[in-house]
């Protein structure tokens, strides 16, 4: 394919993509196909030679459509949101042109740089404190991640090598192994399994930390661990606050959590994956007070910010902690300016060495939508997880099973498990609307996440009465 | 932005990619501006209102473009070459507007499906032994990483996982921070720095094993390391055989390593991150073989298979092998079919949970090339490797450094490492063509890799004229 056949296939893929968007309220969220629909009806074997593009596109309706479950739908409340905006697209069109793979400042300048500022412009839209924007000269910053596990899982190394060099430099007898036998990590028991995984990968103990009555982490659960494990003769060094849990949406006490972090000498790391997005706006920005006691910092743009995935933000206050766990430097990737200071080679920052030149999707997003759009977006999903709510509300045969903070509504029949299944098993064979459940302690619970850039009251509203139509059927076959 | 004027506007980016990728032979290949030359050039915040499309294109004329490096000219000789064509391009735009994150097989059942059946096409086109692959109900399969780093990594946890229970089956009695501090992983002393990198994130010691005179991993010198450390009381559990060293493109011997792992019951991973694309011509076929003794074998189609980053493909013999390394499966993202041995759910092979559907830049490529197609670019790549590679021979002020295989030529002005470190930053600051230097032994090399999918012999033999005009001025300062 030349350029000229590109930029008419290129146009029409535009338009197949609009039209996809634009007429995505019309197809069936959840897929009909079952496991292994796919292999029998495509070639055991790529072709010897090439075929027309018209080919591929009528394949895309025919095999893969069939098999797609469309996230973008307004009847999709499954999971959390991910992103999707036009802005995003068009940045990610032009990442796939530049084509540079963006491991050191000097492989390319521009996609280093930008990435460095767009971080601070996102710090600062979420008043993060100074210390974690790179600045001019700054000892802190940013950079993007491909997910929040990662995320976590960079925290998590970078304060296992510091707790390691710090013990070693007082008591030289001590083993890297040894160490690390003794490491101990926590977050609440609500926290994402991506946080038990961080604990798995790098090898040390994660103590899940039983939560309170609205599945918040506190001060006195944490410090009684500490204290036990230090007892112990362990070595508690590295604690996950979740502001915003996946089941849903608590937010661990970091005000009351922080200080005993900083005064035990164990990395604070926030994980905000979802509700990060929401602190751009002034009157949900309460919710991550107490950041200042943390050492690294971490939301997903791809979630809820309009950035398409992926763009995983993470801050830290002191980069030295992230490069010094990971910088090893070969010659053919060292370049002139390396030691200037002045300059960032991100491949020290991450788990991967390459890496795509996302940060023009922020760069769009934010510079199309404008502060102010962003913020409506936010604020929109609110007021229909609010609206949900009140619906729930009006209808005595549900409860609410945790307090509607932002974008989720965590709800079930009043009555057994199996009801509940019976309930979500329902909702989920008719596919007119798509969600998950969760286990909140011993409940089985339905998540109703608002997650459409498009989804309207009208949504919500026709979700709700589905859902009361099939809990009305559930009952009865209960009673009959 | 709504989709009528995504549709404009899409469109007009469709042009500014192909007019880009037209002209990029005309642009400078490094750029001219210095470490924090963008920051000045743009506002410190995000504005409040949108801003209009027409603004952020120009600005990505004038403070974007001037700070890229263009991976794509056909002057870029630096690294290893980058994928770079139309056909990704259209699957991405496609992958971008699903916008799924196919982390179970339920999350979007298209997405996991269609990439272990081009997984299985993939392999296929290496010729894979039958046990690597998917197919209906095999045992091995493959799977999209994000990069050869994160696929070395994820080996290594796996075989360290394995390696944990099975002596903790044995010896009930040992824990795992015991067995942790004995495990020891080889590479050669050429193997990529992510390598290293494995080791440090997971914890375990990683021994660099001299390579031969011809940068080879061999029998001998690994046999003799891991008789040392069992004799020393330490665990030999991971082997990294590299094909296509990055500083110069040499083979480990395989043959030779692949029954010494198979009997020492080490893991064996295959990292032939550039070299692998390659395997899919006949003729090189053969530096594959031995991939029969291997556990897991990556390489990455996103160098040199024309599938735009990322896509690293890994496959292993035990797909268990993986998932038990890392299952951690809360409720809500269970679902009806995972227990139905059918079914892949990609999240348990990777260390992300998110992922996007990278499998339709592979089908769109595949297919819109054919096999031939790719055969045939890559063996333009070596050809023109062989063409530069025959125009240093007639010169006899250079040397050949290293035996060129593949589209890799490692070479050198005879002398000191002063004369060619001269040299090389003649080449790079004049700018009119792009590369890299590395080390072998103690000597510093440059490394010409043909990267380009529009690079000719004009362009190779341009940058050898240039280059033979540096080192002239370069050796007469010398005398002077």
């Amino acid at each position: 394919m030349d350029a000229s056949e590109f930029r008419k296939r290129g146009k029409e893929m535009v338009d197949y993509v609009a039209d996809y968007l634009e007429g995505i309220e019309d197809r069936q969220v959840y897929p009909d196909v079952e496991p292994g629909y796919l292999r029998p009806l495509i070639p055991t074997t790529a072709p010897q030679e090439p075929e027309a593009f018209e080919d591929i596109i009528k394949d895309i309706d025919k095999i893969i459509m069939p098999g797609v479950t469309h996230w973008h739908s307004p009847y999709f409340f499954a999971y959390f949101p991910t992103a999707s905006s036009y802005p995003a697209m068009l940045a990610d069109m032009l990442c796939g042109a530049i084509g540079c793979i963006g491991f050191s400042w000097a492989a390319s300048p521009a996609c280093t740089e930008l990435e460095t500022v767009m971080m601070d412009w996102l710090g600062k839209m979420l008043e993060l404190p100074e210390s974690f924007l790179a600045r001019n000269a700054g000892e802190g910053g940013g950079v993007i991640q491909g997910s929040a596990s990662e995320a976590t899982l960079v925290a998590l190394l970078a304060a296992r090598t510091k707790v390691t060099h710090r013990l070693q430099a007082a008591f030289p007898e001590l083993t890297r192994a040894t160490i690390m036998g003794k490491l101990v990590a926590y977050s609440s028991d609500q926290a994402h399994s991506s946080v038990e995984r961080a604990g798995l990968i790098g090898g040390v103990t994660l103590r899940a930390i039983p939560s309170d009555g609205n599945f918040s982490m506190r001060a006195s659960a944490l410090q009684e661990a500490v204290d036990q494990d230090k007892a112990a003769g362990l070595i508690p060094f590295f604690v996950v606050v979740t502001l915003g849990t996946t089941s849903c949406c608590s937010f661990d006490n970091l005000l009351e959590l922080g200080p005993i972090c900083n005064r035990e000498d164990m990395w604070l790391h926030i994980d905000a994956a979802y509700a990060g997005s929401a602190f751009i706006c002034p009157e949900f920005r309460h919710l991550l007070n107490g950041v200042e006691f943390a050492d690294s910092f971490n939301f997903n743009p791809h979630k809820w910010l309009l950035v398409n995935f992926d763009c995983s933000a993470m801050w830290v206050k002191n980069r030295t902690d992230l490069t010094g766990a990971f910088k090893l430097d070969p010659l053919y990737l060292q370049h002139n300016h390396q030691d200037s200071g002045l300059i960032t080679d991100y491949r020290h920052w991450q788990i991967p060495l390459g890496r795509r030149f996302r940060s023009l999707k922020m760069w769009f997003v934010f510079r199309m939508y404008g502060v102010k759009g962003l913020q409506a977006h936010i604020r929109k999903h609110v007021q229909l997880a609010h609206e949900f709510e009140s619906l729930l509300r009006q209808d005595p045969r549900f409860e609410i099973c945790a307090e509607v903070i932002l974008g989720l509504v965590c709800f079930r029949l009043k009555g057994s498990n199996h009801l509940n299944e019976a309930l979500l098993q329902r909702i989920n064979s008719a596919k007119k609307i798509h969600l998950v459940p969760c286990h909140l302690r011993d409940k089985l619970v339905l998540r109703f996440a608002i997650c459409s850039r498009k989804v309207e009251s009208s949504h919500v509203r026709l979700a709700w009465a589905h859902i009361r139509e099939l809990a009305g059927s559930v009952l009865a076959a209960e009673k009959a």
